[in-house]
């Protein structure tokens, strides 16, 4: 609707996307401030989305909201934060897709309804997006945005039960999809996950205070207790009475999202009992296991192929080299230079180490590849540095569909994998040997109490269906 | 809701204020480049509102805004206006109230609903805004601002009409009030005028392009020609078709504000014919008739009571002395001085020539009284100054009721002349004397084709009611 | 050197042009807020310098600096004018020529040398600035701007007195030229005026503290009262001692600028006795007198012509009509709109009020013509709005030379009075007929106490000749 | 003497900090975008400092600067970027000591002059800079800055030598310390470094095009190639003649920085022929040699002891762990958190990851200990994991005396070997022990060819004196 213009652009290698982080905290006392929990709580989630970032929190039914473009410290300041007062807050920090990077679709979304002000942050993605929309457009609903999020708060201003939070419920089982929600009204902090529990969503103590948060590693920088998961289905509210649980809808298995253990999550997170980090050093034992190469020693592709070349390394034997550098301080909006230097794109995020390259046969480790754009531009730069072979193996199987649940895949004829066979990829990226791990070997890595696992990307089996959203029927 | 910062505020005398200004303009072959055209028009009627400003242009149906808080020439720069590119385009400058003078209130507002994309700007007040407002709220719409023109795009949304120029046609019939609005649909100016024609609006042409504008100097600017004003209760469809006038109203009475004549529009403007300067000087002249005093010379209060202290000069015989200068780069935001100097307010804008008014009787004159507190400071200034005695005289009647229909006067009860006599007005303002104009002789000395006018705020005579508004039911 | 990036323009009628203002203000208790005064003074004195605005505050030897680009509002907020605490501080506004139109020229100027801490700020324009400034450099020194002050400057830094007080007198001996000063040591506020008072500076008394500003107008707004004028050739010294006056140099005879009086100073300003706007007014009276025209009405061009068409209409008994009016919200940035309207650039700022020019013999009054391109757009103007004859009278004499002494004409050769006679000029600019003031009529009607004039733009008798500057180079 | 107002602190761990990087880049032809080439060279060297980024561009005597506070990529933008066209170019990142945080100390500085246009680039300390700034404040010389740049500038422009290249040389001659410069003439690129090679400097060749940088990494990401480092003593002139060597001075024996080698510099530069990861894997390894534990695994505080970690991993035989996670979007501005919360500075920065940690004897690898502080929260944070044992293994002896030569060291009485043994020390920061590399374990393992070391802070041998600046006499 309305134009933006980007004049500078994220460089990014090929990755696949998480679209969002949330967080709430309730502290009935005021004896934590409010708004410094949920800005260090979302600085912890920066990794989750790096777009934009929200704040809002609530004096006494008085709220407060402020969002901008760009990275939580750059949204934020000191008199930003100090006008941001109250006993309840929630935040959100996004990652989204090119076309609809507007402040419009920042969140959290802050809306004034005959039910009451109601603000919501979601991570996540609803199926049935599109239709509810177009229902409620139908029926005479006014959007400012694009986000589903906007949708819930439609359907909470048009619910027939009076009281915000029952209207809240209400909505929360007409959505589909994967969510999980931190939303606020005037006196409680509400969180609520999705029946399959798609996305992740902890439930933390601070002293006095309860804190909601997308990983656990948002707990930890704030010296919180995580106690436990929010359950499939359930709906917490806080408030003046204490916490209370529901379940807005029957309890469905878990299928979590295994790209979160893959790639999405940091490393320090603990999700259903497992620590990220030593799942993915798992992951990469197994790869060592199912693989069979004779290579002069590991290196990961920094940083997301660190983790499963430790492990890969502990299990092979081979030695573990960090033969690739990467600029720390990439990771945020960056010219894109107009003269053309090959491999660029790559090199200003990495650059190997030719003393410890040169000659050696290499094991290339990665989490995952998407168009094998980025892993061609790697190999090509390794090569050069003088690696005599180039084995690249990839701690997850073949990505070869698209996630309708909150990720930011590419369309699915973007997909190497669902173009090429696996020789057909090691020739285009030009790896003497190309290595994935299997399913087999990837779900039984992986120990997180009483969770199962979406696995749609890998193969195809959509537990909730694909629904009617934009690339759902692009894709058909 | 969301709170805003203000660091500097506005030195402002004490006068009534108009709400806002609108413009519109429709260029079939793009010949005129639509955004400079607005941005010159809104420049003309810049003394409408000076809070904030908006254009929005329509290419093709791609609608694109840009709107922020100040004057025309600090929201927009080449950039911004070289990104507004279409054949259709609509302006809004605003005045408002401090509480409510947020960026999410500045207009126009763009809103996409089922019905299309709309844009709308509008000029007046309605009556029965909150009404309807609650109303649409208990069907369950979200409201984004306070601004009663959210309300038209409600209804307009909800309309049982499908094609929005009927959906918008619809939408007039059920609001009442003053108002002079235009909209903006993906293929059509849209340009109505409520039916008792409150608050003005005119029709222009440039070349092959159609201008709507709230008064004539803003044609001026851009050299079109003045074809007419907009009835009362007319509505015009201009498009690719040309200019289709229809009724959505049965047309009332005019009851038009004769504070625009008295206060608000810009001397070089023609209202029914009747240049505005000429008018006011006229009635300076009739002043002049009704008061009987012995003075020196007549100065006026720069700017509002220059026009008629020519008049009044002209008849009274007495000499016409600029006796106090205008600073003439006031009128935009000022940082409150921190320290009491006396009467600083009054200073940053008005200095008195001490060599004319020394030792001097004068006839000040000024167009209205609203509290008194900057006619008192200007007296006192004067004085000191040196001059013997001071007779002010006002070219309206005492103020002593609110308006309901678009002008920010101040709570009925802060109105000076509801609480005291005119002898008592003069004593608290320190004048030697205090003449008002007389209702008649102010109905007598405008001479404006086929119009009637609202005096409510001269005599309570509210032609449509004081509606359900907060500031109707607080003043009850 | 460092290119800067102006997209926007200020639309501007072709004036001559002041250079800059000053203020100064020394408070020993500082009872009244130092950075306060200094706003309130700089924002009367900005029709001296629209371009950048400064104010450099001295906290017990910490000195604070803030200057912009713009207006004065512009320029500061309120934290800027919290962070700028002391007791003595001075400012300055500046109007410059496009070239050099840089922050690096914005003043006042500071500059650590081993003589301590300065500020200085300056209104005037060296005869002798390029070479000592070339001087200067040949001995290593280095400059940050363009600017005559610096060359002050490093005159103070480099002179064989270690005292700062005297090398800055040692340096006012050096430099030729127009020129009025304040300069800020850590504990004293320095005035200083050239030998023959070319440009205006007036001391004033508020309570405890003392104020030095380039126009009495500065004074009234802080309700400063005036004390007297500086002299030409003196310096005064005021610190915690008291107020010291001496004089640098030999009192010439005043060769003050006569164009003060024509156009620059605030009519509200008193200089040598005289109040400016009632010079005006008796150029108007004395032009009226010089003039034989039938006519109508007289017209002021606003505002510059105002003054004087006041006096002209009392002695001619003509009437006098607010015939075209002025936009009160021009005289900042505007963007230059991209298409051709014709004769916009003056549309911007005036618009004729057709119903009282039509069909009318009038005498147009301005206060002087530069270039001839203004005044023929707006007798094109006022020909269009149907006036019958238009007679120009200017209330100065021709403008056939430079100046060297602060302001910015154009060059000699584009002065239109240079390469054409009155009747070829009246033949150009399309009026009926034109009269200018005679040189004596000028003269006799201004009474300044003991002052001299300068009026070598109307007759080439430069006091102290033209020197080495550039202009002076090219106008060879 | 400007304050400046910092709402914001950097998080910082308590670590010594690099001074500056320095870049140039002479393209004859323009093939490559000169501003382009310099904005991707530092941002390969932010490391080497975050607080300001300058870049300044030479069009055919044209000079461009454009410079700020922050980030290469928070200064620069494409709009920016575009307007700095040329032949030449030189920039500069800057770390800076917070007192001194100003943009008047950003670089390049660009300075006019009697020898013409001059843009300077400094990494290094003067030890006589502020004796001869002194002096040649004495002869009357300004400063804009407290940088010793700008007594380089300041002794060229009164160098006695005419032409500007001489007079640099000559100047160079004059100034003592730690310098790697690069310069820029209107027509000439110079590039210097002191006699003894304190601080590094390389050359290298993209196409047509010299560069010149702090270090290798900068070559690498714009696909240049390392021809040679700039000898101590060196100087290089670069234009349409060619490449020319000099030395201004006889060349004295390498005294390079080795803390480049132990912190400073990226692991993926090459300096003397040695990969700097590399030779601190060769630390690590040599650290594993002279230390005696018995532990369950090495895990290093991120980033900073990663490579040494992997030695003494590879030597020790124990387990390499990522115990420790480093937040990956940090290393910018951060708003200090209000509240107390425990350990916070670390916490924003550095997460332990418990179940690796908990109930192990762990070896922890660090580079260096400055103050202790980190260390000590660190270690607290470690246990708090449930570490059953904490060893702390340093890769380099004990820092005891402050740096003079470019590096911001605490001052000595801060460092906190300077105050206690080193048993001392563990008990402190609460190790179980502490182990120290040997000065001779340090030299031994870095193979840099005809290097010779300074090594101040572990052993007080300046190889030329403390000088006199400020740090140097208030450490006497």
């Amino acid at each position: 609707m309305v134009r933006e213009y980007p004049l500078q652009e994220r460089i990014k290698l090929d990755k696949m996307e998480e679209e969002c982080g949330v967080f709430g905290v309730y502290s009935s006392t005021k004896k934590y401030n409010v708004a410094n929990l949920t800005y260090l709580g979302l600085h912890a989630l920066q990794h989750r989305g790096q777009e934009s970032a929200g704040i809002c929190v609530n004096n006494d039914g008085q709220f407060n909201l402020h969002k901008g473009m760009g990275l939580v410290t750059n949204v934020f300041d000191e008199d930003k934060l100090k006008s941001l007062d109250g006993k309840i807050g929630i935040g959100h920090v996004r990652y989204s897709t090119t076309g609809s990077s507007l402040l419009a679709n920042a969140q959290p979304i802050l809306t004034n309804s005959i039910k009451g002000d109601l603000a919501i942050a979601h991570n996540g993605n609803l199926i049935n997006g599109a239709e509810m929309r177009l229902n409620l457009e139908r029926q005479g609903s006014i959007f400012h945005s694009t986000l589903d999020t906007e949708v819930l708060a439609h359907l909470v201003a048009r619910s027939f039960k009076d009281n915000i939070i029952e209207a809240f419920t209400h909505s929360l089982q007409q959505i589909k999809g994967a969510f999980s929600i931190v939303a606020m009204t005037k006196d409680s902090l509400i969180a609520a996950r999705d029946p399959h529990g798609f996305r992740p969503l902890s439930l933390g103590k601070l002293g006095d205070s309860y804190i909601v948060a997308s990983e656990s590693c948002a707990l930890d920088i704030i010296g919180a207790t995580l106690i436990r998961e929010i359950e499939p289905g359930e709906m917490l509210i806080i408030n003046e009475e204490g916490i209370k649980s529901s379940y807005y809808s029957e309890r469905k298995p878990y299928n979590f999202c295994i790209f979160e253990f893959i790639y999405f999550a940091r490393p320090d997170s603990v999700i259903g009992g497992q620590n990220v980090h030593l799942a993915r050093q798992e992951l990469g034992r197994q790869l060592a296991r199912e693989m069979d190469v004779e290579a002069d020693m590991v290196v990961p592709v920094p940083s997301s192929g660190i983790s499963a070349a430790l492990g890969f390394a502990q299990e092979s034997g081979l030695p573990y080299q960090k033969g690739i550098l990467r600029n720390r301080y990439v990771g945020r909006t960056f010219i894109q230079p107009t003269q053309e230097i090959r491999d660029l794109k790559v090199r200003i995020k990495l650059n190997p180490i030719r003393d410890i390259i040169k000659g050696k046969k290499i094991v290339l480790i990665d989490d995952s590849i998407v168009r094998g754009t980025t892993s061609k531009r790697i190999i090509r730069m390794v090569r050069e540095a003088g690696a005599k072979e180039v084995h690249l193996a990839i701690s997850s199987p073949p990505v070869i569909d698209s996630c309708y649940y909150g990720l930011d895949t590419s369309r699915r004829k973007e997909l190497i994998a669902t173009q090429k066979s696996v020789e057909e990829i090691a020739d285009y990226i030009g790896a003497d040997s190309l290595t994935y791990l299997s399913k087999e070997g990837l779900l039984d890595s992986i120990q997180a109490n009483g969770y199962g696992f979406c696995t749609a990307c890998f193969d195809g089996n959509y537990p909730i269906g694909k629904g009617t959203d934009k690339l759902a029927i692009e894709n058909r």
